[in-house]
């Protein structure tokens, strides 16, 4: 898939362990994929909430000096991708403020659908906003609510929001991490040794050495302390939606997201598409890094062999410029080559998780044909993506998304491709589980949980709040 | 003097140019003396302010590019030191934020005596705090001000504050300049072509060919729309009380400041200190740059030959590192050089403005006596520094100015200097002028216009509220 | 393989094209993984050659202004992995000086045998060196020649030397591409549009949409100027000795080398080393990126399943610190994770392409046990690696490879694997073609086509000269 | 005088001293006047020399960590301007090359008038050329010297140059400084505690804590290494031609240069002046800092009033841009800023030390006027600048000189003054003083000391070498 579709965000909480900036600061590169314009930590030493955050990968906005500046036991910490708000330091979380109570510090995955309408109301109410983030929105929540305990104020808070959240929240001696009824977004609790751990996803656990505990359930807030950990159920239940695409694209595959092997499912997915879309080729190959999976699976039942058709160049970064216009489909290229000797004369599968405005996944057809293949048959692990998400997937107006305009035989020819073929929802919603059952899968059905704001849908596509600021 | 009295900050505005930020960019340059640490601009387009702030010289935060982004015929800018909230560019402003009726942007000069009390009020009430600023509280008065105008609630936010402030304030269409009752802080109106100018002093005026029109007010409102200007006088009355601090140290010389030129009333400062204090002696010298022109007063008064004993380094900035512990009086080498060939064996009057903890003038006596002076005598033109400031002025703790501890005598052995003397407060109001009146002498008198904040007197020196962030 | 083993350069070159820099900056691009630590483009416009060089990856480097101060229709290029010479920017090339006939400009890849002999016998006539680099001994015998033309004072300075070299070579109106008798490291000829290009690697003329014509052959002089292409073959004709690493290890797998596909070789490599260690397994899987052309062999050949069992990161550079020492296998779980839901419980054959010293394996031997494998199977698609190279590759000291401690039962103890297989030397030989043979294998054989230096082993690997600068 | 005048270099040695790299460091701080464009320090820990240089001011290029990376007793170091060569990191100096006998490091203060004959010499013969500096033919020279010791070799290189130079040299044992037979550039050897620092002026001896031995005497070579300090003279003596600009603009105030002071010496040139070329004036005002001691020599002989009437602007760097066009005098204002108080309706006596192009002191001339001078009369403490200087200082082309194109008169008109007075050149030699002697005034007086080059003299006035290289 295309970069098109982006997770806002990663969030990452330690209690109890000396290195706890330093522990974050793994974390949060565990979580790099979940976010890559910005990263920030909140670190704790019990009286004092000291925050550093930057635009840029973790490796760029830390050095050991500044990690050294943030003592304490306790922190918190956030990986960013900047949706259209912009990309201003402002909006990098973790967002520390003060209040009546002392400080504050949040980190936030997820989107409110209310948002606009709590702004106007606290706003109403004389509130002032430094950013364009609905994270702030929670902020004023918490230190208006006229509750006499932190715990309470946030859960106060949290009662009149609505929408998709995972959150890691913390005071200058309790750590909180919540998960919002229907569990949209992925959250889940470890230890390493005697401290312990939030995180988006177990990867972050991995790499530090911690063990996983359970995640935090939907509607669930833990809380820890000195005392230890003490589980609150505070909201009216409802029935898990947690996002499909986190399966399908969004979550690295060595994680276990949902209680479910990210891998494992994606290898599946391609195992059934090659049930439901069989084709007579020479080879499988994958649109690398996130069509392996699908690749393998598909290579597995259909028996055709899987190759490397593609290769993924690991230096395309954000500061590569494009120097030339006299390149054909020069932005693709310098991320993905071919392998002329693979697919010369080759009837090729190609294997992809999503295609989103169809931009690039012509451009890929266009070079496997230029690399010789006699015939490319474009396989998709999930069905057409005809919707846009309000609840923390940075998906484009519905009106770019290529099968909200065009049927399938419509976008198949409009990428030149010999076949195209999509998962059904049937054969996804197999592969979930009946038994897990509760995923969101509104971007391919359009059944949305929660309504989406009444304002026309483009409106929340854009900003919800126009920026403030640049800054450097 | 050493460089341990400081302003704040300078301020800016400009209405009705098309190259307002880079007018800004200009006049903060003008006023960079006024703030080193970070300087920022918002514009506005009409529709949109759009800001960008950094830590910093101007001419470090803002590259042509920058400037580019900051489109619109209206802008503010500031420049701030950044006094014992830290270095974080959080607090670098101008604070642009959004609350009920659209963006508004402040840039601030002076310092709230009540800022700590209306800081608990508005947490009480469930307020937010981002930054350490007490230009924070006055975003917070104005958003959560009843009146239904934008001037109302700024009048309604300013009649909540107390101590002084030279505010420069700006919606999507308005600017408006406000300096408090008593007139601490200086700013002045001015024109250039059709465009109306707000700064703190005149010397950003002259620097962009534009033309002084008089100074706002003490107490005075200025309104600046699409309708022309318009000026209010929405407090009661007060007596002036300007910062004498600002003819004495912090003003440019070629800036004309609460109606006076800064340079003529120095160097009359030094022509009364000769009379006050003479001394038979062969050469007066400064200490460069703020000491010159009371040196020359000294000079043509007392007849002895003015001569540049000591040589101030241009090269002296912050990014300099101090590698050796091995040289004596170190730092102050850095900045300042003795000229043997003017000192040896001569008599020497050395004019400073001020002594605020006696460290620097030590070392520039001993540095004196090391190139060869028969004699060392000290001469300030102000009278000793008593106590600190509550109204923009950065000083130490009351404890750590020397002439707090110690009498003259005991000031002139510690420096090891022939003899010391100060010009009288009597003097000082001498050339002040007994016509114009009306100024704050309280560092020298310990007579307070606004009393200090009721909380310990170490306890204000403080950071008001504790830093939330450290960002880079 | 870890990162131990690095190929000392890649190279790139231009001529005819008004897009010179740029084209050169997109070769260098695609021939990142030849050197990641400095980049360097000199262009000429036919009176001047401008150079920019620095540390760091070529999107580093290079802005679109320094491009734009690059004019000209002929370019050459330059990255470079840094050996024991150590980080310095004198270091990166082209290096680009004047003598008697102008300016020349170089960029080298390979290593001279006789560096050390020649750069005594020119200090000796007077010349003075600036880098540690052997190349600059190339240009001192350019320089020294008594020939009458550039292209024959070139063959003069390459007739006294000895060892690995492709080079491209500019001056203000001329290029010149060599590659030595044995052609040691690759070296491609192509055009694009009009315009010739010369290049390490086939990708690069891939990524700038030019055709491949053939190789440079080893010992040939490709002269291009304003008359065209020329082919010179000023050497004694040798037999080939292409580095057989290019096709294990080095070159990227969608490059023809050598006139091979890598990937296509690699997969070979796989399926002949399943068939000389055959093993009853659950899963092969690769060690990423390198290995997994020759685990996709392997599995096709056993039968075995290939799944994806370790991870790399994306996020893995150079800025990124170590923060903590708590953590088992730190440094290579930042690289790579393991797939729990792939491994547990598994019999897994893990596939790779080399053993330096060891300590990368032994850490991935523990990791995969760590996620539960129930049996480590090390296979390795070459032999050995008994001894170091001297042609430009940058290996450790012969007493640092483990296979020149120990033999294949003591390093499969070693790093705790339950068996280990390479490939044999005859399988090597098998796969790479009896028809093109001609290859250097001196790391697996210790039969070195050109005699290392006389002097002691571990000198050579040492910095021929030691550094002079450092720089910023 | 505006900075159009440059004097290309400061260097600074030390020998025996545990913090030679910090001391250079000191030391060329002390001497960045000379040069503001790039540094570099090169220091030997007996067995290595390490070098690190770079753009930008000296506390730019160092950090704490770069000078623990320079380990060792002794060092040198080099400030430089850039002329015309262009901001190359590869001409900023010291040069550390290895040859025949190891390495050494090169610091060079001045111009050599045979450079393009000697490098077309050494050309010829095989030499490569890395930069665009002569001081590289100097380095090429030792390399080549049939002599057997490193102090022979480089008498016998120095025999070889004619024109201006001050050196500093270092071997991995030894420093060496030399000054040219007609000792045009200054030189000083100094004393801290045992160790011994030559330095291009005392102002660096001072800010250590060093005292003055004596002046590196024209034509001497100091040779310091473990057995102490040994003077030679190995070339045939010349008549002094120290640098008169050395004493009227380049030189530190607080620096004693060819055994004066330099700040006596200026006002003396006043005191002349004022005798020379009197006015019923107000006011005398300096054009700063440059024309300060200037005008209180004007002041005091004249008995007019000295008073500060332009201000200097502390924070005029390299960083600043220039945003807007539509500001008269816009450059000059963002240095300089006029005092109206004291110019308002004043007869004025502006004083600077030259006049180069016309183009700022034209600008002044209005600036003065512009606020509200009645009269301008300046003063100039120097002859006409007629000519160009080829032994050290960055001067335009003589066509470029106002004072090459018009007379007194002319100049007069075309800058707008009511008069203009340059001191005589017989003036000049009386304040320089019969005694002493051996002046270089050919900026003046046409008499060269040293035939300039016999190509063209606006070829000479380019670089000498065309630039091989831009870097980052």
């Amino acid at each position: 898939m295309s970069t098109s579709f982006r997770d806002e965000c990663g969030v990452f909480g330690v209690f109890g362990d000396s290195e706890a900036a330093n522990l974050t600061y793994l974390g949060l590169h565990a979580l790099q994929h979940r976010g890559q314009e910005g990263a920030g930590i909140a670190a704790s030493d019990g009286s004092l909430i000291r925050t550093r955050r930057g635009l840029g990968l973790v490796g760029d906005v830390f050095s050991a000096d500044h990690l050294a500046e943030l003592p304490g036991t306790m922190a918190i910490g956030h990986v960013r991708y900047s949706t259209a708000g912009g990309s201003s330091p402002l909006n990098v979380q973790p967002f520390t403020v003060r209040y009546r109570d002392g400080q504050v510090s949040v980190a936030h995955n997820g989107n409110l659908v209310n948002a606009v309408e709590l702004k106007a109301e606290l706003e109403a109410r004389g509130s002032i906003f430094n950013t364009t983030s609905d994270t702030e929105v929670i902020l004023h929540l918490i230190a208006g609510s006229p509750q006499s305990t932190f715990v309470n104020r946030l859960v106060d808070a949290l009662a009149r929001v609505s929408g998709a959240y995972s959150l890691v929240v913390m005071t200058g001696d309790t750590l909180v991490a919540v998960r919002d009824p229907m569990g949209f977004r992925p959250l889940v609790l470890g230890k390493r040794g005697d401290a312990w751990v939030v995180c988006s996803e177990t990867c972050a656990l991995s790499l530090i050495d911690g063990e996983l505990v359970r995640e935090v359930e939907p509607g669930e807030m833990v809380i820890i302390d000195a005392d230890g950990l003490q589980s609150l159920r505070p909201f009216p239940e409802q029935p898990r939606r947690a996002c499909i695409f986190e399966h399908i694209y969004f979550a690295r595959p060595d994680s276990e997201v949902f209680g479910e092997s990210v891998y494992s499912q994606r290898v599946a997915l391609g195992r059934l598409l090659a049930e439901e879309h069989p084709v007579d080729a020479d080879v499988v190959v994958p649109v690398p890094d996130s069509g392996i999976p699908g690749a393998l699976g598909f290579a597995q039942r259909s028996g055709i062999q899987f190759q490397v058709g593609l290769l993924r160049s690991r230096y395309v970064g954000r500061t590569f410029i494009e120097p030339s216009q006299q390149i054909r489909d020069f932005g693709v290229k310098l991320k993905l080559s071919p392998l002329h000797g693979v697919l010369r004369g080759k009837r090729v599968v190609v294997v992809d998780d999503s295609i989103v405005r169809g931009t690039t996944s012509r451009k890929i057809v266009r070079m496997l044909r230029q690399a010789g293949a006699a015939e490319v048959h474009l396989r998709i692990t999930a069905p057409p993506t005809t919707g846009g998400c309000y609840y923390g997937v940075d998906t484009p107006n519905r009106e770019e998304l290529i099968a909200h305009r065009m049927d399938v035989a419509q976008i198949c020819a409009h990428l030149g491709a010999d076949s195209l073929g999509y998962l059904s929802l049937e054969g996804l919603r197999t592969v979930q589980g009946a038994g897990r059952g509760g995923y969101c899968e509104a971007c391919f059905s359009g059944d949305y949980p929660i309504a989406p704001p009444q304002v026309g849908e483009d409106e929340v596509q854009l900003p919800l709040f126009q920026g403030n600021s640049q800054e450097n």
